[in-house]
């Protein structure tokens, strides 16, 4: 299975504009670019406050082509939203639900946030691919892309405008880094 | 006179690497780049930790064709440092350091960080392009390139790879943002 991470961010990489919530400041571009890349996923993990900004959408969207599983310390607390194969809630590490996905066949899985999800996925050396869009936008104070001390060293694959001051980068995570 | 801000940094936005002052992460081809970006300036500001750092290979390479002015609270702890019209110190406010160059005639000003001179460049809305190479690291923790919150909109002028992995994003800063 492989497991991309997609994240909008500024340039000084924050992934959401100073206090507010979910990346409305995001471009129209990036949205349908996220909304095809996620077409493209069997599976998606996001963290409880990623998924509390999303809940509406999320709920209204639910398919059993793509299982979402939200990371939390109280899974029975959102017993009620839980959609056998389309939307779970797990308090195991990101390598045991990754080893849980792949063992139910899932083939791509979408990485979606927010700071803790995106680090603890990074530093377990899950990640393959980081997709990142950077938005013309200088915050210097938000979310951070991620919430702990990093290593990762990356291989650019590609970089592509998404409109006229939007790009989308897409790294490879190098193993050996 | 154009003032132009100058920096590396991580995919997440940090200008050091963790807790190691200066910008030994960045690339060959971004000092490079950097260096030759410099040459085309007659003037650059710097805050006075960034200073610290490089003060060796300032000192070492003086010269009169680059006004470098270190902006600290304490001037006066600096004055064996001076050298008049090529290392100067002030406790002035980036507008009148800009107004002062632009009285004595320079052209072209680079602004070189750290985050605490990049927010007060950038705040008082006196940048007119950023210059950003993207390393391909992701560190999790450094200094921010600002150290407070800002709203600035930026315009994508060019997006360039310095080697296979390493982009240099060119922006002008929006006047209207």
């Amino acid at each position: 299975m492989r497991i991309v991470l997609l994240a909008a961010q500024s340039v000084d990489g924050f992934i959401t504009e100073h206090d507010r919530p979910g990346s409305g400041f995001a471009s129209d571009e990036d949205q349908q670019q996220f909304h095809a890349a996620l077409r493209e996923c069997d599976c998606s993990v996001m963290g409880r406050a990623t998924y509390e900004v999303a809940r509406d959408e999320i709920r209204k969207h639910l398919t059993n082509r793509r299982l979402r599983v939200v990371m939390t310390r109280s899974p029975a607390a959102h017993h009620r939203d839980v959609v056998a194969g389309a939307l779970e809630f797990s308090s195991a590490s990101a390598a045991d639900i990754a080893a849980n996905l792949r063992a139910r066949g899932l083939q791509r899985c979408a990485v979606l946030g927010g700071s803790q999800v995106n680090a603890l996925f990074l530093a377990a050396g899950l990640v393959d691919e980081l997709w990142i869009t950077i938005e013309p936008r200088v915050f210097g104070q938000g979310t951070p892309f991620v919430n702990q001390v990093l290593h990762a060293r990356l291989k650019l694959e590609s970089c592509d405008r998404l409109n006229a001051d939007t790009l989308l980068l897409k790294y490879a995570v190098d193993r050996n880094g």
